[in-house]
């Protein structure tokens, strides 16, 4: 096709995560079949997130408030309890679950050696610095840190750095259940869940 | 979250076919990571979708030319042949089997009565007005059109009404051949599509 303007849509859209050459073509021809006013609309809303989005200086979550965010901010969460979570996003999978009502800290990642993802990388120096300023006085204390990590390598590997840093402190360090997750078939789960299920059973 | 730019990109996201909640989440979150400029280059790209490409007056494909696309005006090509298609994008499918060197002609969908979609919402009439003005010698007669129209009930309706439409002209009309698709396996083809494949089996 000779249509450049078009070409160079679906090679943008492909940068998206999961979104293939097909899948992008797919998409490029959708929005040029909706015409002008959705492909504005998005445009729009693009600009809209470029501009209206930073990240909370205290948790590196996303936020559109000047100062802190509004989970930083709030006057009715516990202070003392930080979530430790690997993306911004992970903030809403942890707010929807209803369960928390402390802070929040983003580590923008999670520790990743072979690919040269080092501890400078992520945003654990300021989280020391939070416990810190609660160890002096100047902030709120930190009683405790909940590890919302994901289960895999690299969020073993954070875990485990950060259990090391955090062992002099007063600080109390957790790390969420494994467990059979909701509606899943026994049959489905792994060997190393069902044993975790299993030991850490509980009673009914 | 108090994010109402952030929320907005999702939702918009969201339009796009075969992009649910989830997804579209996942893909705000990674405009935003990504920064200002892939988000840039994105609303640029849909800026320029936006600005250069219209359909093309004679088969009604996207182009960037000022008159005819480079298909209809490609002087190579057999202007006796017309390939006639659903969608634009339907084009580079069957450009890129590399096959058919006529021109095209895109309906913009396909008949669905129970959906409401009749024969004045698809751009049947300009292709009568093609096929008149070759019969009249004003253009390059038109021998044969080939309708390369989805295998489902709205295709075959579309092609069931075209027939009656170009029954009385002089124009020869043919469809893409059903059979077994390369590199399937037989135990996967469906009932009919095997039957019509042993029907029009080919001498090896």
């Amino acid at each position: 096709m000779k249509t450049p303007s078009l070409d160079l849509l679906i090679h943008e859209l492909t940068h998206l995560p999961g979104i293939g050459e097909k899948t992008a073509q797919r998409l490029a021809y959708y929005i040029l079949r909706e015409g002008d006013r959705y492909s504005e609309r998005l445009a729009r809303a693009l600009e809209g997130v470029r501009t209206q989005i930073r990240s909370c200086p205290q948790c590196f979550g996303y936020t559109e408030e000047v100062e802190l965010c509004h989970l930083c901010s709030a006057p009715d969460r516990d202070s003392s309890v930080i979530c430790i979570v690997e993306e911004a996003m992970d903030i809403e999978k942890v707010e929807n679950a209803g369960v928390f009502r402390g802070r929040y800290h983003v580590l923008g990642g999670a520790l990743a050696p072979l690919d040269g993802v080092g501890p400078e990388d992520l945003k654990i120096q300021p989280l020391m610095d939070r416990i810190e300023l609660g160890l002096t006085g100047q902030a709120p204390q930190i009683r405790e840190l909940i590890l919302a990590l994901d289960s895999d390598l690299e969020g073993d590997t954070t875990a485990l750095y950060l259990s090391k840093l955090v062992a002099e402190k007063s600080v109390r360090l957790t790390r969420l259940a494994h467990g059979v997750p909701f509606g899943t078939d026994i049959d489905y789960i792994d060997r190393r869940t069902l044993g975790r299920a299993l030991e850490n059973r509980v009673e009914i």
